[in-house]
């Protein structure tokens, strides 16, 4: 087949009707369409979006409590931290560009590239979007990610030395089971942001933030500006209240109330 | 950014490890990563699969019994159909092109291609491996889809004068609601596959089948097969007792139930 068909845009951003029931939803979707047409995000990131969009679907596209407990303690986790990094992949990059930059200042923590798929147009197409949302460094870009970590099989496993490999407080969003239960194994804090109570990422973080990147990356800001004028005794008191099991059990619990109640309302 | 990169291969399926807790379900995803490398499948059918995933989780990855019941009663309706018809998408033919060719013979029933995304190239694609896959007839390619049905803003309006639109019964996998809400209003019955009990096309078409195309398609034939011995006297009793609210009813409640009992295994 010719390959100069493969670069079409299949984008259908501008053909959306404004009343359409799940035009936010479409108009992300579209989002990482143009994405992968720029190669910031692979078609496996794609696959990973739909199963996002159904669990983010069955806690009804909020924010709710058992992500609240789990972004201050996050918060108080990046704050204390000696070397803070926010990991990052082509989707969140896709997603929450600027955000991640306005994060990554308010805590400070430093920002590292890191893919499944790894390839250098990839690292620089999407150190390319980050610096344009205003990053000025961005980690594990070639050379940089000269480091790695024991891991089963992907590319995952190169890091770089003042980021992710030195880091004692990693922010992973949208990630593979293999490589929280690395970073863990070696003794780092591990905060995940993963829809899917069930992930292995989920069950393996410290701390496990069961919501939308797109709303908890902001949110996560807003808790580290509020957690910086707490006491360290308040902080402390969260941090030793905090059960990451508590939190999974109460989004799963609230996935199945809810669709007991849609069934209902059928 | 050089547009030659588009075209390379992402696939692991050679380095998934044999033990790896999702292996199946891996290799399924590339699949249709590789559909989409031969235009067969658009980046937003990986996003819908990416869904279907999720709920597929929830239902434990098996044909349950509102399923059954479902698949039951599509089998009466297509074998009693006049001009019974399976549409085919971009994902359909990826995941079970055979399969469908089979199930088109057991009916016996016409199959066409509707795309979401419409271009000749990804029509032929499509119709190039139906019929490797034996089948003897697709219809809906290029002039064939000549007639259109009212919607709203898709190329999904374009039909074959033989097939849909002049069909009693069509099959749908993996749809969009639009689409089946067109054709219901146009009188026709519909049975869709969809893994979302809550999805617009569930909830509008006249038969939903709660389960997995890879599982489904195959279990149509055997129920068209087994439903073919039944007297008129028995299909129409099926046929009287069947409510599909129920059955999308019972697909949520199980759901519920799942989430609720992984809940309480944590």
């Amino acid at each position: 087949m010719d390959k100069t068909q493969d670069s079409k845009s299949r984008s259908i951003r501008g053909i959306v009707p404004e009343n359409h029931p799940r035009r936010e939803s479409i108009l992300v979707r579209e989002r990482l369409v143009e994405a992968m047409e720029r190669e910031v995000v692979v078609p496996q990131g794609l696959i990973a979006q739909g199963r996002g969009e159904c669990f983010d679907y069955l806690i009804g596209e909020k924010t709710r409590d058992f992500a609240e407990r789990a972004l201050e303690v996050a918060a108080v986790l990046l704050i204390e931290a000696k070397n803070p990094v926010i990991s990052v992949n082509g989707n969140m990059a896709a997603l929450v560009p600027r955000e991640i930059v306005e994060l990554a200042d308010a805590i400070p923590a430093k920002i590292e590239v890191n893919l499944f798929y790894r390839d250098e147009i990839r690292e620089k197409a999407i150190e390319k979007v980050l610096r344009e949302a205003g990053a000025r460094e961005v980690l594990g870009v070639g050379e940089d990610a000269s480091e790695t970590i024991p891991e089963l099989f992907s590319q995952r496993r190169r890091v770089s030395k003042r980021g992710i490999l030195s880091a004692d407080v990693v922010l992973l969003g949208l990630e593979d089971g293999d490589r929280t239960e690395a970073l863990v194994k070696m003794g780092k804090k591990v905060i995940a942001i993963d829809l899917n109570p069930l992930s292995r990422t989920s069950l393996t973080a410290s701390v496990t933030i069961v919501d939308n990147v797109i709303r908890a990356i902001p949110a996560l800001r807003e808790k580290v500006l509020k957690m910086k004028s707490l006491s360290r005794e308040e902080r402390e008191k969260l941090l030793k209240g905090y059960n990451n099991r508590d939190v999974l059990r109460g989004a799963m619990k609230f996935m199945s109330e809810r669709l007991a109640q849609l069934s209902l309302d059928l």
